[in-house]
């Protein structure tokens, strides 16, 4: 880092002093560039009197690699993701790592920029997208580039993976919502898109099937609602669907926070029914705004700084060594009770 | 960009045809460094011949400018800031520009990532914060490189700033509070912390004070109370401050959407006042959670994609001709209607 200097030595300072044009100087450095052994040399020796900078990216050129990591999200706008990126990012900061952050959901932009990080021999890439583009990971793969990937199937050889214990959040969700009274049980989420979605769905099918063994009110097997996304706004739409069932559902296990918090709205506001008397809503990822007074929602923690510390470690030790078999890393969930269960 | 590559040419592969050492690759490539001329050729000629590449990170040390945009923001899990970072991402990703995003809450990172980014030779940055530290800014523009700022005051020399049009956007809730029956308006924002607190509130109270002149039954001055904050917490404390008072207010201006969140939950779960038949609740920036089916809040649109892409053009203006008195640009705000204030 330089302390005082008000502006860098430039290529064209060197130009003029090594008597040679700016082109000269370019290609100098460049080392498939046509030119003269005594011009380079010439350029070089201008270079080093003037101090011309051997700056952090000239550094990295030489060593290979950068000390950047490349981090591809999707949906800012969800509470949770915006949690997650923004402790990823103070997790690369303390280990001096600098993130350079794409959004996934944008595909005219996400292929040029995963081409864009490779060109700059970035250090590794952390993927929290619920769909990254998996070709384009392949790519850094054969590169050994590290790649390591959160809350998602481990379907990418060589790539690390960290998650939430979604069947151990799951089966809190099915004893919190049994304790509470309920008996006949329903499950809400994007089953059919998302990773989370499918194994919190196996998750608490599997718990209401062990508890069911002990607890003959309880109704078995649940109803499953498949949602197209993770939003507020199918979580209202769920409750249109599940609660016009007979007999209706009176405990639900939402797999996420905004799905939960448009479930209870309409439940309340379409249907007039009281929340937990009539039925317990249980969530998952701890958003701010199941704090909020209106909904008080209980629901299943994930460690969002877990996850980035967890991340950060498994994208670390393949920098300091590449090969070896892909492993997943999980990470406890918890419970945490509310209002809207009782 | 390599196409069919499987592994980069690394430096050691050049060494090892050119028969030198690895550090005389790097030497070779290092104009303060030792090297004879001989063997910087003989690097030089093996670096050709194998197509070692001149990489993004070499070409940009040879411009002296990468196409790195450092993106400082702060709050992740405001909603609003959220959104306005996702465009600010795709802004500059349509611009072939790269962000390197860092978090400007955590002061130990803060300092450490902007010298970073210095030393990248980023191309620009762009500031979101409400409280970037000017100092390290202020190294950038003397060294040239473009600082832009969103929503905040235009107090840095040589920087640009854009922001959302705060005076026309409190002018209108006024109105709207004012057409819908209220008489006794107050004002709930982070009038000392805040930029965007500090010109609502004036343009609040301005308005106020030019729409009394037409309407006798409207008091003035406004209520004016100071938050700490922008948070849902923060409306929550501001609402049992503001309806304690006597006569109540009965049309509330939030200088964020956050904020009337908690405002308008705490005026219903603990005074049981009916919004918005007895208290009109206006918001600002339009967050996904203001269009929840609980709260239907009435409020400010803020144009994340116009900031954006207004912040990315004086961006580049400044890149291509980096002299000139700082600018301000004004974003056009919107109202958007729904049923907190009749």
């Amino acid at each position: 880092m330089p302390k005082k200097q008000t502006l860098w030595v430039t290529a064209a300072d060197v130009a003029r002093r090594a008597g040679v044009s700016r082109s000269a100087v370019s290609r100098a450095f460049s080392p498939t560039a046509s030119i003269a052994p005594e011009t380079r040399q010439r350029v070089m020796e201008a270079a080093g009197a003037l101090g011309y900078q051997v700056n952090q990216i000239a550094r990295e050129m030489i060593m290979q690699r950068s000390s950047m990591v490349g981090v591809v999200t999707a949906g800012f706008e969800n509470p949770f993701r915006a949690k997650l990126l923004s402790q990823i990012i103070a997790a690369l900061g303390r280990q001096q790592l600098t993130p350079l952050v794409m959004n996934a959901e944008d595909p005219v932009q996400i292929k040029h920029s995963l081409e864009m990080l490779l060109s700059y021999r970035i250090a590794g890439i952390i993927m929290t997208s619920a769909s990254p583009p998996l070709g384009l990971a392949r790519q850094y793969l054969e590169r050994e580039i590290p790649v390591a990937m959160i809350n998602r199937a481990s379907d990418l050889p060589g790539a690390d993976v960290v998650v939430s214990d979604n069947a151990a959040g799951a089966a809190l969700a099915a004893r919190m919502l049994v304790d509470a009274g309920a008996t006949r049980l329903a499950f809400v989420g994007p089953t059919k898109t998302s990773y989370n979605g499918k194994s919190r769905r196996t998750g608490f099918v599997r718990a209401v099937q062990r508890i069911a063994k002990d607890e003959p009110r309880l109704v078995d097997p649940v109803l499953v609602h498949a949602t197209e996304a993770d939003t507020y706004e199918c979580g209202v739409a769920a409750a249109q669907a599940v609660l016009t069932q007979t007999p209706r559902p009176d405990g639900v296990f939402c797999s996420s926070d905004l799905l939960a918090l448009g479930f209870l709205d309409a439940a309340r506001q379409h249907f007039s029914i009281r929340v937990p008397e009539d039925l317990r809503v249980v969530g998952f990822d701890d958003i701010p705004a199941a704090g909020y007074e209106n909904y008080r929602l209980t629901t299943i923690h994930q460690d969002t700084s877990g996850l980035a510390n967890a991340v950060v470690e498994m994208l670390i030790d393949r920098m300091e060594s590449f090969s070896g078999a892909s492993r997943t890393y999980v990470v406890p969930v918890t419970s945490v009770v509310r209002k809207s269960c009782g």
